[in-house]
């Protein structure tokens, strides 16, 4: 929690493929999810986690246990998105992330506003373990 | 059918198959939305929505404009699992609908809890249509 | 191969939803593949195969090692279409599948037809098992 | 770039998120055709098709009619695949796509072997339209 406030946040862009898109033209509603989560990923390994280590080495795993969205405008074939990855709050065993999904550029309009609430567990009991807070200390908000 | 209090819900049985699993073992989080939708679908087309016909001849569409959803325990490849859907709250363009995910049966072990906003536009202009308060007369709630 | 045969392959109905089309209006080519499997899930659970107790206590798997199809006609948002399989061949560690995609019923319009060459192999090894004919015998081609 | 013999692919790299896998703990056959797609995107983005354009302006798309792969070696969580697309024959209104997957880089392992055979078509009547030549003149093969 050092970073400046006015530091920009993790961003990773994203090209929205035929895939990406339903019948109605834009990105299907569950798919912004996944994007969130490619960001997520994208953070996690530029604050130094190896997920595939903690997985397989240590059994332990970030798990979603709650996400909301507003989606604001749609994102279509061939465009690229930017989302975005920050840390709103630290827990124990869970913590919060916004995540907003923007249109081009970081200041290009924006088009959902998202935040999920991350637990980190026990691949094998599934029981909350705590969040190494060396992971976000010089890092974000 | 009028709404009794103690009406049961829509429920749309839906079976896990290893596209819906990720290398966690369980469901990917962002597929539980694709399972609300489908229950979504089904249960419009009980309350005799054609979303078809209104897409292709009456260009007008149901859209997502807000969802969230708390991941209480996960599904697995070959479960299956009961998705609810029930109308919250009926407003002029938008109504809130309550999605539930049991594992097994409608009494099993509540997976997930969920709402979504909905809004009816026109396909075209992306614009709010007044949602035909028909549909949900004597049906719901 | 001891059924009749004029006998009716395995068929399995499935309903397409927002999430399975794209931006062309149609079901996004991948997404058959899926359909496919669905429909192979249900073909070896027909056939007594219980995939979650080989994959948990005996730690074998099916996977795809060869697949193709020719997509002759799309299918679109709210269709119906029946994915069928049927035994084309048992080898001693792969088998062949054969499955069509048919509009509406068994006998509407053609969609696409594919063929899938399967294994059956050790989850942690990787290596080939022998395929257990019995699953097959009585059943099908 | 002349198409000299031993010209390099055209390449694109992806990274294995949690969406591509399933509970075998490998990616899921039918993504790898996701992974396809937009290795063929960016190729054909980087000849200087405008696919966008085609469908808003001129109403033409390009479809898959046919497609195979042979699944030699299955990707992982995290994995970083380079997907390839090169163009194996050109005909008046199809042409055929050879496509690897390859593992890290593209001299690493090789995962997948595959063909796609495309077409160009009016997108309202999908009637097959004549390639453009023009747009593999100088630079695949």
């Amino acid at each position: 929690m050092t970073a400046a406030d006015n530091a920009e946040p993790f961003a990773w862009p994203i090209r929205v493929y035929y895939e990406d898109t339903d019948a109605q033209g834009v990105v299907y509603y569950a798919n912004y999810f996944r994007f969130m989560e490619r960001a997520r990923t994208e953070w996690l390994r530029a604050l130094g986690v190896d997920q595939r280590a903690l997985l397989n080495d240590e059994r332990r795993i970030f798990v979603v246990t709650e996400t909301q969205a507003a989606f604001i405008a749609p994102a279509r074939f061939n465009d690229e998105v930017i989302v975005t990855a920050g840390l709103a709050k630290l827990g124990r065993a869970t913590f919060d992330i916004e995540q907003n999904i923007y249109l081009g550029k970081l200041d290009g309009p924006l088009l959902l506003r998202g935040t999920v609430k991350a637990a980190f567990i026990d691949a094998d009991t599934l029981r909350p373990k705590r969040v190494p807070a060396s992971i976000f200390e010089e890092n974000t908000l």
